[in-house]
Formats: structure tokens, C-alpha cells, sequence
């Protein structure tokens, strides 16, 4: 079994071959060749804490994927990560334990970060330059870093965060910033941007239809549990186009539940990545378009990353 | 996160303290006080070949146990083990990965073998002093070990295997075997036993009802699956007490199954190891009567066994 920790799995990191292989995973969950068993889960409801297993198979792929994430919120009051966690890699073949990936969170992040600008790359118009991205958790670094490198006419990024402090600060954490402006006027950035990520914990919108100019694209991250919302329903309701990771997913909690749930979106018209990625023409069809998609993460996309780590490293 | 190998393992097995730890999880999981949400499970059926993942929590414990497991039967053909896995032990007060256990199985049969010297010390006669094995597996050696240990007024154990060389190139692995010995008459061998432990793959009975002689204490672990059995079921049926590690597991697949699908035997008859350690005059009356035990395996054991090799190593 080889063991690799974060530095290691830092140094690993390849954005575009690791786009390539969560792009395929998408593909291949929304053909039904990824197998998928439900989650597992375990609670600890004196310190509302909780740990999730997922786990799953790529049709055709050598290896299988565990991974093992906790959801500690006290830890914060000691300065602590609320996260914790690890990727285990077995062979298909023999079942041998082939890897155990101490990322400490690292690889959710990079394919949350993936996700985000395979689908800006798939869905926002071939002249967008303006990206406006909500939020100043982990995911500001690896939006960021993945649209520079699948999306590289962006020019320009502006950050808003309900807390300025804790945005610029973000901010300053990037290894480089000079395309990177924050905000503290949202509505005026929301009518400035051809791209929009959301990547916040709000359980209340934070976009207003009104603001939102043709031919946008936005993509929600947010949305990964029951409760959370980022975008006004009529948003959702309103888009030309609205893709999600997994249709049951996205209905249940994602961001695209509200509008469902409320009627304003027929559950028919959603359009899963891998089908859009297969036929991109079902995707966004003139520049006029307002696209939405609505990324909740899918274990597909765990695997294919921790399969990446491997391959790359050649362990 | 600590690492611990095969060796390291080994090394810090300790069986009179892992009996304590393992007795005690039985004690709880019969209390309803072990969290244990059901197995994940993901199978390859091309190599049919599976992976199972055991997990949870014993009440007020600091750490929590996720049990990796897998089966791939095809391994055999290259030599290989069939079963691999590790033993994660993740903190349950914050979500941290305190150790992961490449076992190699170690513990899940080192569990095993003290899950049956339990069951012999809580269940066979005072004076019980030869023991009868079935089986040439790995329990030939932790079942031999545990007993040495837990149940010390065992004078001579008696094994017994399908296959006569494999039964002796298995009594040769042991580090010490001048109390053991191989028969190959298997009938009369049961009827000298005070004590049997059945520890095989059989799918169809391998001892007689008529055979055993009153006061003899027999625990059953190879029907670890649907469709195994290695005692009759009229013994099961006749049997004074039956034990089982855990009702609704050994009433799906144990031993007693089938004793129990055959309405020979009325589950309610059924005593769980935690009660009757707790309260052992649930158990053996007197020196006449035949006491059952069917051990399955519980997660409950896996959890105790894996924090008990944590707090030997200090990890």
C-alpha cells in the first residue's frame, strides 16, 4: 500500500489531465457505467458531527474508490479543520488496498474546482471574460485556478464575500492575483459577468434574477445538503438551460430543488453533465441563452481524481 | 495519522486484553449500545469478487472503527490471499484519522478466534478439557491460541480437516503443538470432544446430531454467509441453549438459520452473547446439557479489537 500525504498529493496535481478524467466520470455516471452504492453514514449527534462514506467503481477502470470524510463543526472553536478524512484506492482486479490518500480534504476541493469550469468551459458563451465568483472558502483558490487553466479567455475574476475581511484575505492567499479584483457591490458585479460561481453556505438567495444580463452562465456549488440555496428560484425557473451533476441529487438537495419543489421547474427539462459533455449541442445555444448549472458533486467524480493522483504519481 | 503493518500489528497483539475489549463489545452491542449502520457492500461479478465495508461506533468510546474488506476469490490461482482490507480508527470526538491498520485480516481473525474461546469459557463444563477443531483455515491457528489463553484447562486439541495434508501442514505452521493432534475419524473424535469448534466452508452438515455426547459445548463460525452449514440441523434443534452473536444476523445466515427455517427451532429460544455474558447463568445449566453458540461476526468486535490495538501501541 503506498501512502501519500498532502505535499504529495499537492505536488501530483494536474489540472487539465485530471479535467479529462472527471469530465470521462461524468460521462460515464450519466451512461450508468459507474457503480455507485449509496452512501454510508454514520452520526454523532452530540457534537452534530458526521462522517460519510462513498464509494464506487468506474466500469473498465483498474482501480475502486473509498473515501472517508468527517464533518467535525466544533473543531472550529480550536482553530481546527471541521474536515478531515481519507481516499482509499483498491485494485478491482485483486482487491488489493493499492493506496491511502491522507489529502485532508485536498482532491473535494480540486474536482469542486474542476467541476465548476468543466462546466463554464461546456456552458458559457465563447467570449466570456468577466467571472464573478461568491465566496471566500476553499473553493475561491480552486475555481480560480481550474477556470485559468480550462477557461483561459477569462480575464478577469471578481470575488465577493459577505465578509470583506475574510475575502481579501482569500485573496492574498492565491499565488497570484493580478486578474483578481473583490467586490463589495454585488448586484453591479452580477450585471458586469458573463460567468457566475457560487460557492457560498447561504440557505437564502444571494443572486437576484433581476440582476442577471443575457447569455450568462452560473454555476451553483453550494447547494450540497438539504437547506442551502444561493439563487433565486425564478433564476432557475427563468434559465434556457439548466444542467446538473445527477438529476436525483440535484432534485432532492441541490440547487435546483426550490424551483422543482415549488413548480417553477419541470423536473424533465434538467440535463445531467455527462449528457451535455456527449452531445454538447444540447447545452447552451445562443449567446442570448441564460445557463445554469447545478453542481451538487458525485462520487465519480472522487474516483476518477484519486485514480488521476495514482496514475500521476505511477504508484 | 499513525500506520501500523502487519508486524506492528502482530506485535501488539495482547489476547487476555483484546478478550476484555471484545467481551465488552458484545456486552454493548446487545444493549443496543453500538451504533452500527448497515454494511456497504460494492461486487465486481465478473470475478465474483466483493468489498464490504463494516463501520461504527461503541457508546462513549473516543474512537470510531470503518473496516475495509475484500474478497476476491480468483486470487487463489495466482497464489495470492483472497481477502485484503485495512482498519481505519478515526476519532470520534473530531473527525481525525488516528490510524489506519493494513492488517492483512489479522484482526478479523484474531477477533474470531476470541470470539469462539469466549463462547467456550462462558459456555462449555468446568472440567471440559479436550476441544475439537473442524477446519485447517487461518482460525486453526487464533482458535488454538485464544483457547490456550481464555479456556487454560484445555488439555488436548483434536483437529480435523477434509483434506489430511493441508489439516497437517496446518498443525505444522503452529509455533508450538505437542497438545495437538489430527485425526482423520471425525465421528469418533466428536463423540471423545468436550468441546467443538467448527470452522469451515461447509455447505452441507459435517457432524451428526447422534454423535454428540451430553455436555458437549460446540460453537459454529464458518456459516459466515447464506447457504453454509456445518452442523446438523436436529443438533441445533436439540441443543439446551443456543447463543449467537447477534439474533437478526444469525437468524438471516448463521448456523441457526436453518434450524430456524425449518421451524425446528423458535428464534425467541435465542440468547445473544452480551446477554449472557452479563447474566452467564442464562447460559449451561448443568453438565448434561449440549449448548450451541453461532458466532457470525459482529462490527461490534472489529470496533473493540481495533481501539484495543490503539491503546496498546498508544497510537
Amino acid at each position: 500500500m503506498r501512502i501519500l500525504n498532502w505535499q504529495q498529493i499537492e505536488a501530483a496535481i494536474n489540472l487539465p489531465m485530471m479535467a479529462e478524467a472527471v469530465e470521462e466520470a461524468y460521462r460515464l455516471a450519466s451512461a450508468g457505467k459507474v457503480t455507485l452504492p449509496p452512501v454510508g453514514h454514520i452520526a454523532f449527534p452530540a457534537l452534530s458531527a458526521d462522517c460519510h462514506i462513498k464509494y464506487g467503481h468506474i466500469e473498465g477502470q483498474d482501480n475502486f474508490v473509498i473515501k472517508v470524510a468527517t464533518g467535525f463543526p466544533n473543531n472550529a472553536q480550536r482553530n481546527e479543520p471541521t474536515g478531515n478524512g481519507v481516499v482509499l484506492v483498491l485494485s478491482a482486479l485483486t482487491g488489493e488496498v493499492r493506496a491511502c490518500l491522507q489529502d485532508e480534504m485536498l482532491l473535494t476541493d480540486v474536482r469542486t474546482g474542476l467541476g465548476g469550469a468543466i462546466a463554464t468551459r461546456l456552458l458559457a458563451r465563447r467570449d466570456a471574460q468577466t467571472c464573478l465568483l461568491l465566496g471566500t472558502g476553499s473553493q475561491l483558490r480552486w475555481q480560480i485556478e481550474a477556470h485559468r487553466q480550462l477557461v483561459p479567455q477569462i480575464k478577469r475574476f471578481i470575488v465577493w464575500g459577505r465578509n470583506a475581511e475574510r475575502a481579501d484575505q482569500a485573496i492574498k492567499t492565491l499565488s497570484y492575483s493580478d486578474d483578481v479584483e473583490r467586490t463589495e457591490n454585488l448586484q453591479h458585479a452580477v450585471q458586469q459577468a458573463d460567468i457566475i460561481i457560487t460557492a457560498t453556505g447561504a440557505t437564502q438567495p444571494l443572486i437576484d434574477s433581476d440582476w442577471v444580463k443575457p447569455g450568462t452562465q452560473i454555476t451553483a456549488i453550494g447547494a450540497d445538503a438539504p437547506g442551502k440555496q444561493e439563487l433565486d428560484t425564478e433564476l432557475v425557473a427563468r434559465a434556457d438551460c439548466v444542467v446538473v451533476d445527477r438529476v436525483a441529487q440535484c432534485v432532492d438537495h441541490g440547487e435546483v430543488s426550490h424551483a422543482v419543489k415549488s413548480k417553477r421547474l419541470d423536473p424533465s427539462r434538467l440535463l445531467e453533465m455527462g449528457a451535455v459533455l456527449e452531445s454538447p449541442t444540447l447545452g447552451r445555444k445562443d449567446d442570448q441563452q441564460i445557463t445554469v448549472a447545478d453542481l451538487t458533486g458525485i462520487a465519480a467524480q472522487d474516483i476518477a481524481i484519486a485514480n488521476a493522483v495514482l496514475h500521476i504519481v505511477k504508484a
